[in-house]
């Protein structure tokens, strides 16, 4: 039966800083690496094999999949990039540390920002070094200003339902190697969690969840392959 | 105007021990990690960025891909890997090094296998510890029991044709991140190189090739990046 494996990056630089990273690329810490290689070692050990591969268009989470495929034996699997798996693009916040972003904007807002799910923080400001309009790699895509979680949801669903909803339903087993907050999407749409509760959904990094699907591509409930 | 970018894997630990490899699947050793890296780093620094990537289903060259494209700054261009830009299968001379090899055949004998462009080794024996016709990554796929040059060029060539050109004719700029003898099989084709004469060509680890096409898909001569 098709079974979805979804994997957040291993720990991120801007992770360590607690800085807002959204779309700026930002590499895996040594700690990252490590638990990239260590979730693709789960899924050998349980016998949980990807046959097909689904990432955003950012290093971390290109090298967690990679990590992890070549841990889990399965490097050689097709493998698709695409911007709509990126994670929420944090406009103008890009950058800041938790502390920056209280001093600047005060303890409040920034609360409504970080928990609301359909606020979106500040836009990116124009000349901003982390603006990544003219980046080569987001060529003919609207790269966004600043997104809310509803705003990603409504790029990530899209894509689930064209791209690699059919790919799990003639039998494959999908891995997806994301971030927080286009997992969290995931996470939302396939176990019906409400939008007031999303937001307070924690991802773990580098810990494979699972979902089952039944022969109506139904999926069961979530969980982590380290507790099955 | 297109670009085409051949790469040969980054020595493996079976280049190192000089041991017949073929589809067997070894891993990079750090030195041929350090080629992979700076081949990317060639590239960055000679502005030749990839937009395109192909590869085969072997580690060695899926990693140097890998590496290469992270130390160009191009980790998130899309890439396709296939069977048909794997090495060429030794067959039964899979795993035995080169001593081993003439020890066991005959030194007459083991020039014509290397040198030969259409005397395919003797197949792979059955229950082979390095018989992959059960590897799950080639399910679907005839695997080899032993391929000469000739043959090898038989499965690389309509790929090419097929699936490469054609994205390279869009006006990408292509990498191929492949071996030995299945970029022979390309350097034949575009260069133009007899029968007799490929067999002697020798394609250096790690080290960009260049061919540059014209508007009607003529490939100028090959060249080193190292020396552009």
């Amino acid at each position: 039966m098709p079974k979805l494996i979804l994997v957040r990056h291993g720990q991120s630089q801007w992770n360590l800083e607690n800085r807002f990273t959204g779309w700026w690329d930002v590499d895996l810490t040594p700690q990252g690496v490590a638990e990239a290689t260590a979730a693709g070692v789960l899924l050998k050990d349980k016998g949980v094999l990807p046959t097909r591969a689904f990432t955003s268009l950012q290093t971390r989470a290109i090298k967690t999949l990679h990590l992890a495929l070549e841990s889990a034996g399965r490097l050689w699997i097709p493998e698709i990039k695409d911007w709509r798996l990126n994670e929420r693009h944090y406009g103008g916040l890009t950058g800041l540390d938790k502390q920056e972003t209280r001093d600047k904007h005060g303890d409040e807002q920034v609360l409504i920002w970080r928990r609301s799910f359909d606020v979106p923080p500040p836009v990116i400001e124009a000349g901003s070094a982390f603006d990544l309009a003219a980046d080569p790699r987001y060529e003919g895509i609207a790269v966004p200003q600043a997104e809310s979680l509803k705003l990603t949801i409504e790029r990530v669903l899209p894509y689930w339902e064209s791209t690699i909803l059919p790919v799990l339903a003639s039998g494959e087993t999908v891995i997806i190697s994301a971030h927080g907050n286009s997992l969290r999407a995931l996470v939302k749409h396939l176990s019906g969690i409400s939008d007031a509760d999303i937001t307070d959904l924690e991802i773990p990094t580098g810990q494979p969840i699972i979902y089952d699907f039944d022969a109506a591509m139904v999926p069961g409930a979530r969980y982590y392959l380290k507790d099955a």
